[in-house]
């Protein structure tokens, strides 16, 4: 099949034009099982938080007017007319001159508009004595202060972390609209490829792709659908092929797309729909052979065999699409500045990710060094690398000792 | 109950003399839950990574030394011995001027330490031209270059990421041994607390806390254990605390620790067993309440029932407890610099988290703004801050216009 390599920016562009990521449906979810899920709706509030005025400190519920000049040595006499509890209506009403003895959490009673701590009071039999003056709504939380019934409490694309699980509790919800989770069918392909856990015959090697990638889908919000190892042969992947597109939002494959003899992944592609293949290769290093293709109005990537570069790929093209397709915000990416410690070439006309280890020197220098340069079918290369530094394809080389910045993989905390 | 308040850093100290925190335990878990776990063994490679030598580019299989002085104007001619396939074990020896066919992935014959890309090759019947020479191991990756037989690919506690996830498949691990998540008890009491869903009879309000701290046990690797709503009864809440020690490592509570006449959890702990309560009452605001015990070697917090106060002493004591006993490293904190736009006050004598948003001013600077200041018995406090301020209890203010440092719940994409 004929390759015509585009930039990593015009893939995007062509990416963008053929398919709009939109979140792929909303579900009901439970509040137990709400955390760190993306709200589809905003939410309304249903009541008053609180839903009623409440003490803020022990003490006595007063009328503050009934307070006015009241200090250490001259205090104002009221009486004592009732107890309030935490978790019960008040059986009082505070009539002028009076006060009824109050709790934190209690619920303020008819009548009272604010509470004197008790630590100013002093309680002798029917009459307390006030020593502090206090003004109306003192040491209470008004009804609705919080969030007044029908305020937006949350907005549509919040990610509930502990924080907004608290607000819908606290508006008793106990179900919302949570986007689903797009589904993305993971298929490796390739005669080598054997499950972990089956014995190696000569010649196979375990897959690694299928479990890295699926993780990877769970990292973005989505949910890996495992379609298994299928071999090059055009039957068997065109079936799975079809069975992935009826049942998942997103399909990502690995091998099968370097330019071989038995490379099929993308003419089965053409064969399955319109568009088919909108993009067959990459001016990227590593990543060239990645190949995108629209079917049925559903996003096909083909990635690479070799593990570092099918996680790169996937990492520059189908996160930021699993990301939109959940509802969650596009991110920033995490980055450092670093030093280049050894001289970094980009690939004649290609856009060059280098993966790199970070380190500080002796004189504190954040240093970036390449982790095994070149051998993209090392998984040993991702995993030991804490980032990568792009090197642009128009650039000659990134000298030693040159800044660079580093895209980390997530905030790496033996650098501070 | 008399309350002497202690610093935060004489708090934590306390609690690290009393408390030593450790991972729980050991359990298996499967390669598809492994994901975001944290591997409590050096994994030791059983095999070579990949297990054979293998091609990276399509291309024939050769003798290095065969190919010594050929070029584009003249080729070295070699005689076509097979044609070795992807999976399947070589059927060929490649002997002195022979060649075979191989494509990417396929494993080396024996015999052939090199591999001549397909594009520098004139293929005529039972002869291969030779346009380049190639040196030994040109084109190959081989046997355990990734990962060597019995060499350490991953140690004792490393979070499974996507990418150690790939290293753990590519050694063909279906198992793997991982901490156990610390079980973390969490009850709420108070009699004028209802779960989220009851209807809401007078002078009750929604149960925040457990449901927040739940959240919050989960975001820092614990598994939470709903022990639901107790009264501030002693009977019923020394059962239920007893319940929670017996199944759970943590235990973590949430209001009745005001110093009110229905206060009861710091009694109960005392009770229950030795050493009892080693923290009553912290000089910080919010969170004063927040009492420490070590009730049969586990560590009990009683929290503040206002939401915002209980999740702030979550994260500043219990957080970095759990993520210890879960195995996982101590973080870094996320921080930005930004300016204060108001004015911040500690609470005499202690120190003061300001909740605050960040939004940028016209001229880009970042702004601190205090969110709600004061009202700690709000959820919406919390869920409207993007972090806090801690003020020393040592200052006398913080001036408006002064550069804070503005701890953050996440890193906030919105101020980049």
């Amino acid at each position: 099949m004929f390759r015509k390599l585009v930039s990593l920016d015009e893939a995007k562009r062509i990416l963008e034009q053929n398919f709009s990521p939109k979140p792929v449906g909303v579900e009901r979810v439970s509040l137990s099982k709400a955390h760190n899920r993306v709200l589809a709706e905003d939410i309304l509030s249903p009541t008053d938080v609180p839903p009623f005025s409440r003490s803020t400190v022990d003490g006595y519920a007063v009328r503050a007017a009934d307070t006015f000049g009241a200090d250490e040595d001259r205090p104002v006499a009221l009486k004592l007319c009732g107890s309030i509890r935490v978790g019960e209506a008040p059986g009082v009403t505070v009539k002028k001159n009076a006060t009824a003895e109050i709790v934190t959490g209690a619920p303020l009673p008819r009548g009272a508009d604010a509470v004197v701590m008790l630590e100013y009071v002093d309680h002798k039999g029917d009459t307390v004595l006030m020593h502090r003056a206090v003004s109306r709504g003192e040491n209470v939380m008004e009804a609705g202060s919080d969030i007044h019934e029908g305020a937006v409490a949350l907005k549509r694309g919040q990610t509930l972390s502990s924080r907004e699980v608290g607000v819908l509790a606290a508006l008793g919800l106990t179900k919302v609209g949570a986007y689903k989770k797009p589904r993305v069918a993971v298929i490796s392909t390739g005669a080598e490829i054997v499950e972990p856990g089956k014995p190696l015959t000569p010649g196979k090697i375990y897959d690694i792709n299928a479990h890295a990638l699926s993780a990877a889908v769970t990292e973005c919000g989505g949910e890996p659908v495992s379609c298994g190892i299928v071999p090059d042969e055009k039957g068997r992947l065109k079936a799975t092929l079809r069975e992935a597109l009826d049942s998942a939002d997103v399909i990502v494959s690995s091998g099968g797309v370097s330019v071989g003899p038995t490379d099929v992944v993308p003419k089965v592609l053409n064969e399955l729909g319109e568009p088919g293949v909108i993009v067959c290769g990459i001016a990227v290093k590593p990543g060239k052979p990645t190949t995108i293709a629209i079917v049925n109005g559903k996003p096909v990537f083909s990635l690479p065999g070799h593990p570092t570069s099918s996680l790169l790929m996937f990492h520059l093209l189908v996160r930021p699409l699993i990301l939109s397709m959940a509802g969650r915000q596009e991110e920033t990416p995490v980055t450092a500045k670093a030093v280049a410690s050894a001289k970094m070439f980009p690939a004649r006309g290609r856009r060059t990710f280098v993966m790199v280890s970070l380190a500080r020197d002796k004189s504190g220098r954040l240093l970036a060094s390449p982790v095994a340069l070149g051998l993209s079918g090392a998984i040993t290369t991702l995993a030991g690398a804490d980032g990568f530094v792009e090197v642009e394809e128009s650039r000659q080389f990134i000298k030693d000792g040159e800044e660079v910045t580093v895209r980390l993989f997530k905030p790496v905390s033996v650098i501070s």
